[in-house]
């Protein structure tokens, strides 16, 4: 597998995408963007568990349930179209509509996806004004761009692409992120969490199934896997295209093929997702939360989640400080059985604690590993095989201020 | 009943307490206290349901099944004695052995608490040298001192009284509590969670039972009521003792009496609960959280402690920005049913969402609402008649400070 790190959901073969500003967000940022694919594509999507969902999740499950092929995708940045009512279900409808109409397609055909602040109206006006120019200036490097127009308070762009050989056809995958803050997601298909944004594209030719298969696997593998700060969004939303134009010869469920497909979706997925909490807001710590030897895997995940949500265990990070006391309390709210005599952790490689008790290691090497911009938190439970792994950050003075300060 | 604001824990009759620095704090305040009943007293005591539990809470515990009279209460900060093995237990026992022996005692009239630091052994000589000192410094207006020697992050001492009539006879209530992070108790008697420690001390006389029931019946509607960061400490513990010296007819279960005994310990609880919040680290604003129109309370407390342990919420309340948007979402992710159309949200008693979306009350008044030091939250799901309250506050810099700085 080869990965182009400055791929994106343009890298694929048959795919443009136009990027303008439409004037939602107050900043006059990029806000709108449009992804098409030439050829329709076979989908699956995902969405928040949120039950406050937001109008454009609304409809999009029930695109879900109703159509088989994509066209494009219409997404805008600086309002969620969150907690709109059924107004705001037909706003995103009529945004669909006049994608649609204006790209000569069927409206089961189009997807839309919003984010930004929650309990406004989208300024219809203004979208209806700038879906004219996002069709006329579509464009097969436009994947770059686009990846700007769904940022809020995310500070980087996020994209990746990968490349497999299916058969000795080159099949890529490419992939675009945002998500900075109200980082918590649980998506499944089609019901999964965070404001996280993800649009994932691949060429490869796809046997029926296929998709909806490869989307429920890679989401324990990555976006399930993230937690800047424990807030499940209204509107987080995955979806996986692929159009078939790589050539190969459409990949059947089981095989190697699906296999290698299947790497190469999560290699994307995985790279957005640890990419989104690398970008968390006000973050300076990546910290991996790596829980084993639990006696189930819901049970490592609870411990794991405890830990990476802790207010105490996220500032002691950001202090740079091996308090592992924080993370041990953490761990026994967790809401499982466990044995304190027979836990360890370590920082990195390095024994914090072990039979529950300080292992004696000097305090200024577990500092050392601490003043990483990353390391790993590895508590061992010591009653089983399970284990389970969360992605997340520390917690800032800048953290406060942005979401003290963040109002669009 | 009266409030006696300046109260505490030797405002009720037969009651006496000491305070010494032993040198556990680095800081070199005290961290030493002793609160002694001349008779024996009835007791019941709830403790964290953090999984991790300190060995202080373990003795306890255990100290609950076998005896139903205590004498004295020994507490230390400065350091938890948690995570600390069968060693952290039994240094919990020789300090209650030498309180006992000091004192004239018998062991299991000896209760003891520790708080501060996870993860370090008790400098079992410091405390060795201190408890003579304390058992000679016994006073009767020793309560107030001693709500100064539990205090680790708190930055005021908390402590107040109440007085009721039983029959003719005045009978006191008083109480001291320390804990401003690691606060989101779950105790359960005797099994209940923050660190906060609290001591609620009486001199009236009981009957048999009264004072576990009392206990059962105080904590949903004190302690289990709060979050400061939702992190549930290892040493949450709760002691309630009547002396018996007011000299009243012992109050008997279900009666008038209990009733008003209650309300004197709710009163006294109450105000503690409220107070470790108001002292939240770094807390700006006293916030409410009032959740109604559930289908049951369970529902009503689910969504009412997602709204008050939000970050987005809290760091929201801190700038003072009525950004609805974020409460319900959080209502959104408590994991219960909820249909958005019927959701009303206000601000005291000012609406900033009726039928689920913004019910165009202009920003600037309900942003003024937000500038008052304490306001409350009230969430309607429009679904039943259930409900439930808690008290938290915002989360500030100054928690960021206080948690990437505090060791000891």
């Amino acid at each position: 597998m080869e990965i182009i790190e400055n791929g994106n959901v343009t890298t694929p073969q048959g795919y443009r995408a136009a990027t303008v500003t439409a004037g939602i967000k107050a900043s006059g940022k990029p806000d709108m963007t449009l992804i098409v694919s030439d050829a329709p594509a076979r989908f699956a999507a995902a969405f928040t568990a949120n039950t406050m969902a937001a109008p454009p999740v609304h409809y999009c499950r029930k695109l879900c349930r109703r159509s088989d092929r994509l066209r494009a995708i219409i997404v805008n940045s600086g309002n969620a179209n969150a907690c709109t009512g059924r107004r705001g279900f037909q706003d995103a409808q009529h945004t669909c509509q006049q994608v649609a109409d204006s790209l000569g397609i069927d409206l089961d055909e189009v997807f839309v996806a919003s984010t930004g602040r929650i309990g406004q109206r989208l300024p219809m006006e203004k979208i209806q004004a700038a879906i004219p120019r996002l069709c006329e200036g579509l464009d097969p490097e436009g994947g770059a761009a686009a990846a700007t127009a769904i940022m809020t308070t995310d500070t980087v762009p996020k994209t990746v692409a990968a490349r497999v050989e299916i058969d000795g056809v080159p099949v890529v995958v490419g992939g675009m992120a945002k998500g900075a803050g109200m980082i918590a997601p649980k998506l499944m298909p089609p019901e999964p969490h965070a404001t996280m944004l993800a649009f994932v594209t691949s060429d490869a030719a796809l046997e029926e199934g296929v998709i909806g298969d490869c989307l429920a696997r890679t989401l324990p593998r990555s976006f399930n896997r993230i937690t800047v700060d424990g807030d499940m969004s209204t509107n987080d939303t995955l979806v996986l295209t692929a159009n078939g134009t790589a050539g190969n010869t459409p990949i059947r469920a089981g095989t190697v093929e699906a296999d290698l497909f299947q790497r190469a979706v999560d290699e994307v997925t995985a790279h957005l997702a640890r990419a989104m909490v690398l970008d968390g807001e006000g973050a300076t710590k990546f910290v991996t939360v790596r829980v084993t030897g639990a006696r189930q895997e819901v049970d490592a995940d609870a411990v794991a989640r405890a830990i990476a949500n802790s207010l105490l265990c996220k500032t002691a990070w950001f202090g740079e400080d091996p308090n592992w006391g924080r993370i041990v309390d953490a761990a026994g709210y967790a809401g499982i059985e466990l044995n304190p005599e027979v836990i360890s952790l370590y920082y990195d490689d390095l024994a914090a604690v072990r039979a529950g008790m300080d292992a004696g290691t000097p305090e200024a090497e577990l500092a050392a590993i601490l003043k990483q911009p990353g390391f790993t938190v590895n508590l061992d439970l010591g009653l089983g095989d399970a284990e389970a792994t969360i992605w997340t950050c520390d917690l800032s003075y800048d953290y406060v201020k942005i979401n003290a300060e963040y109002t669009t």
